[in-house]
C-alpha cells in the first residue's frame, strides 16, 4: 500500500510530463499578468462565470489568478486530465453542477490542489472510482447528488482529511459505504453524509450505534428502500429521543418496508406491528454498581462544543464545586464519578455551548446496591493480606513472649530489663505508648491482639475504600435542546468564503 | 444614530407583526418536520436547488432546516419582506445570481439573520438604500457583480462586522466608495473589495497608501476610467513594486485617461508623458536619525501573516538573537530598534508565514549620521540641570569654606574639628574618601570644583544616553514571494462550507 503523498505523485506526476511537453508555450503564454477571460464569460477580479453558455468544452487559458471557476449549466460530458492546461494554485471553488458528465478522470485534480469545494451535482456520474478524489487534500464539501452513480470503490474518498460534507443523494447506491464512517481517522471531519433517496436496504446497525451524536446528527438516510426490524426501530427511535436533525427534519421519509407487506411503513410505527413484535423504544438508563468509576460523556450534537457545565440530581454544580468530591469534570467535557455510591444515583444534566446554538443534555444514571462482582467481593486481596499479616505479628509475639518458663523464672532478675525494654520499643512503634495504660502493661498481649483484627473488621465493613476501578461510557442518553429557534445545521459556524 | 442592534430591531419588528397577523397559519404547518421540497426543485437533505426552472415568484414555504437555497437562472424581479414567510435560521447560503432583481426590500433579510454568502451578482440592481444590508451581521462574502448600481447609500453595508469580501464589479458606480476602508472599525474583515469596470475618475490617493498591504492585495481598480496624474502613477507603481495581486494579475487593465489626449494609456507609462513629467518611481528608503526608536512593520500580503524572523544586513536573526541586543520583534510582528546607530543602516528582510504561503519582505533603512534635532540637540534639559546643581553645590561650599578670615583664625583650635568632619561627611556622598589622596584633603575646594563639571562633560560628550524617543512606521517597503506557486488568495485560509 502506498502512502497517500506517494499516491498523489505518481497520479499527477504522469501529468505532469505530459503537460511539460505538449503545452510548454500555453504555460508560458499563461504565466503574465493579462487578465485572459474567455469569450462568453464573466469575470470579476478572481471569479470566472461560465454559467449557461451551452459550452461543450472547458474554456482553456484560464487566468492563473481564478479562485472561483462557475461551469454550471452547460453541456460538459467529460472532465479530463488536461481540462485546464496550467496549474491553478489559487482555485478553491469549482462549480460544475447541471451538466452531462459522464467521465471525470483520476487526474482531473491535478492541476487545482487548492479546491475546497466541488459541486458536481446533477450530472451523469454511474461509477466512482479508485482514488478519484484522492488528490483533493483540502477539500471541505463535495456534491454529488442527483447523478446516477451506482458503483463507489471504497477507496474512492482515500485521503481526503478535511473533507466536512459530502452528499450523495439521489443516486443509485445500494450498499451503505461504511468505511467512510467506520474508521474515523480516514475522514475525521466528516460531519455531514447525505445517503438519501438511494437504493440501500440494509444499513450495519450496531456501527452506527456507536457514532458520536455529532456524526449521527449529520447522516441522511431518509427514502431509502430500508428493510424493516427492530433494530432499524430502535436506532431511529434512539436518533428521534435526541433530536438528531437527521430524523426529526425528515421524519416521515423514513420508511422501510415489512418483510410480508410490500408497501413502506414509516419506521417510527415498526412497534405497532404484530408481525415485527418490537417492543416500545425507551431510552435506556446508564447502569452502573456501587463503587464503580463511571464516566458520563457529554454527546453534543454539535461537534466540538463546549460543555459549560453539569447538575447533578442533588443540584451540585461541577466543575464549580469540584473540591472535596467525588465528581470531576474531564478534559473532554464528560463528567467523572469515582466511586459511584447508591445516593448518586438519578438525572445528571450537561449545558454545553458551541458557536451556533446551547445544548441542555440529561443522562439518568442508576446505581446498583451491589459491587459488580457481587457479595463475595469483600474477601478481597487487601483484607486477606491484612488478615495474614496481623497474625504473623500475633506469632512473633507468642514466639517472644509466651515462651514457657522464661518470664517466670527470670522475673527478678534486673539483667533481663534492657532486651525486655528494647522489644517494647519497637512495639511502640504501632501503639505509642503516650497511652498512661499501655504504658504501663508491658509484655501484655491481649492490647496488641484485640487491635490488630479490629483494624480488619472495619475494613470490611466499609467496602468503599476498596473499590473495583471500571470506567464506564454513559452513552445512554436523552436530550433536550434548550433553545429551539436557534441554529443547528451541522458545522454551521465554520465561514463560507469565495 | 441608532445602534446596530436597535436599528436592525425596529427594521425587522414591522415585518415580524406583520407576519404573525398574515401567516400564523403557515408557519404552524411549516413547523412540522415534513419535508416540504417545493415543488420542481431538487432537495438533497439541507440543499434546496431551484435552479434555472423560469420562476417568477420564490416558492414559499421553504423547509425550516435550508442551508443552502439556490434560486439561480430564474426571472425573479423583485425580493420582497415576505419573500420567506417563516424564519431560516440555517440559511447560510443564498444564491439569486442571473435573476432580473430590479428591488430588494430592507426588510429582505430579517428572516436569514445566520446568512454568510449572498450572490446577487447578474441581476438589474440600480440602487443600494441606506442600510440595505446591516441585518446581515454574519455575512461574509457579498456579490453584487454585473448589476447597474449608479447610487450607493453610504450606510448600505453599515454593520456588516464580518464581511470578508465585496465584489462590485461590472456596475454604474463614479465615486470611490471611500467609507468602506476608510474607518477600519466599520468593515474590520473586509480584504477584498472589487470596484474594476465601474465609472470612478478619481482616487483618495493619501486614504489608499495608507492602508494595510493585505488590504491593496485584494482593492481591484482596473478597467476605471481614472484621470492620469503623477499621483496615480506612484500609487500603482509602488503596488506593483510590491507585487500585490490586484495591480500585477491586471496591470493591462490598469488604465487612464490623458486631461488633452482623448485615449486611455497604461498608468504604469505615465512617467514617459512628457505632459505629465512624473520622475521614474523608486521604492522609498525608510529615513531615520541617529539615537531615534525605530519600528519596521512586517506589512504583510496577507491578512495574519506571522513573522517567523528578521534578518539584519549583517545577518543578525531575531528573535533568535534578542539577548543583549538594541532590537527587538514587538507582538505584532514589527521589528523595534532602540536606539538606532549608524552601523545598522542596510536592508532588513523579515520572512513571514501564513497558512497560505511564505513571504519574504525587505526594507531599506537609512539611518542620519545626527539626531533628528540637529546639533544643537546637545544642550538639553538633562544637561542644562546638571550644570545648574553642580553651580549650586560650589557656591554653597565657598559660602561654607571660603568666608574670609574664618579658616586661618582659628586653625589651631581643636574645638573647631567635629564641625568639619560632620561636613566632610556630607561631601563624601558625592567624592568617597575611600581615595586616600582624597581622604587627606579636608577642606580643599579644587578637587570638589573639578569633579562636578567633569561629570557634566561626560553627559556631553556621550549623546546616546539622552535620546529622542520617536518611534517611526517602515511603510515603504518592497517585497518578493519566495514561492511563486503558492496560493496568494485573500483570505483563502477561511474554509468554505455548504
Amino acid at each position: 500500500m502506498l502512502a497517500p503523498g506517494h499516491r498523489l505523485a505518481l497520479r499527477c506526476g504522469r501529468g505532469w510530463l505530459l503537460l511539460l511537453l505538449l503545452l510548454g508555450c500555453g504555460l508560458a503564454r499563461e504565466a503574465g499578468s493579462v487578465l485572459n477571460c474567455p469569450p462568453r464569460c464573466l469575470c470579476a477580479s478572481n471569479i470566472i462565470s461560465c454559467s449557461k453558455l451551452g459550452l461543450g468544452i472547458i474554456p482553456t487559458q484560464l487566468p492563473r489568478f481564478t479562485a472561483i471557476l462557475d461551469l454550471s449549466h452547460n453541456n460538459l460530458t467529460r472532465l479530463r486530465a488536461d481540462w485546464t492546461p496550467a496549474r491553478l494554485p489559487h482555485l478553491h471553488s469549482l462549480l460544475l453542477s447541471h451538466n452531462a458528465l459522464g467521465f471525470i478522470s483520476t487526474e482531473a485534480f491535478c492541476h487545482v490542489p487548492h479546491l475546497r469545494y466541488l459541486d458536481l451535482s446533477s450530472n451523469s456520474l454511474k461509477a466512482l472510482e479508485e482514488f478519484l478524489f484522492s488528490q483533493l487534500q483540502e477539500l471541505e464539501v463535495l456534491l454529488l447528488y442527483n447523478n446516477q452513480i451506482a458503483q463507489m470503490d471504497r477507496s474512492a474518498f482515500d485521503d481526503m482529511a478535511r473533507l466536512q460534507k459530502l452528499y450523495l443523494s439521489q443516486n443509485q447506491i445500494s450498499r451503505f459505504p461504511v468505511e467512510l464512517v467506520k474508521d474515523r481517522a480516514k475522514l475525521p471531519d466528516l460531519a455531514l453524509l447525505d445517503l438519501s433517496a438511494n437504493k440501500i436496504k440494509g444499513l450495519p446497525v450496531t456501527a452506527l450505534k456507536g457514532l458520536p451524536a455529532w456524526m449521527k446528527n449529520g447522516l441522511y438516510l431518509h427514502s431509502n428502500p430500508l428493510n424493516c426490524d427492530c433494530g432499524l426501530y430502535e436506532l431511529f427511535a434512539h436518533w428521534h429521543a435526541r433530536q438528531l436533525s437527521s430524523v426529526v427534519d425528515f421524519r416521515e421519509e423514513l420508511v422501510c418496508s415489512l418483510p410480508q407487506a410490500k408497501r413502506s411503513v414509516s419506521v417510527f410505527t415498526l412497534n405497532r406491528h404484530d408481525s415485527l413484535n418490537c417492543s416500545e423504544f425507551k431510552e435506556h438508563m446508564l447502569e452502573t454498581y456501587l463503587g464503580d468509576t463511571v464516566t458520563i460523556d457529554c454527546d453534543t450534537k454539535v461537534r466540538g462544543a463546549t460543555t459549560r457545565e453539569w447538575v447533578t440530581p442533588t443540584n451540585r454544580r461541577f466543575p464549580e464545586e469540584s473540591a472535596n468530591s467525588t465528581m470531576t469534570v474531564l478534559g473532554n467535557g464528560s463528567l467523572q464519578i469515582r466511586p459511584i455510591r447508591v445516593e448518586d444515583m438519578g438525572t445528571y444534566t450537561c449545558y454545553a455551548v458551541s458557536q451556533a446554538f446551547n445544548e441542555t443534555l440529561y443522562v439518568d444514571v442508576m446505581v446498583h446496591n451491589f459491587t459488580q462482582h457481587g457479595p463475595h467481593d469483600t474477601l478481597n486481596t487487601a483484607y486477606t493480606t491484612l488478615v495474614g499479616c496481623i497474625l504473623s505479628v500475633i506469632l512473633v509475639l507468642i514466639y517472644l513472649y509466651l515462651t514457657p518458663c522464661r518470664c517466670c523464672c527470670r522475673s527478678n532478675e534486673k539483667l533481663a530489663a534492657p532486651p525486655e525494654d528494647s522489644i517494647n520499643s519497637s512495639m511502640l512503634s504501632t501503639t505509642p505508648n503516650h497511652n498512661p495504660e499501655a504504658g504501663g502493661r508491658k509484655g501484655s498481649l491481649s492490647h496488641l491482639a484485640a487491635s490488630g483484627p479490629m483494624q480488619g473488621q472495619n475494613g470490611k465493613v466499609k467496602p468503599n475504600s476498596t473499590p473495583e476501578q471500571v470506567a464506564r461510557r454513559a452513552q445512554k442518553a436523552h436530550r433536550k435542546v434548550s433553545d429551539p429557534d436557534s441554529v443547528s445545521s451541522v458545522f454551521s459556524d465554520t465561514p463560507i468564503v469565495v
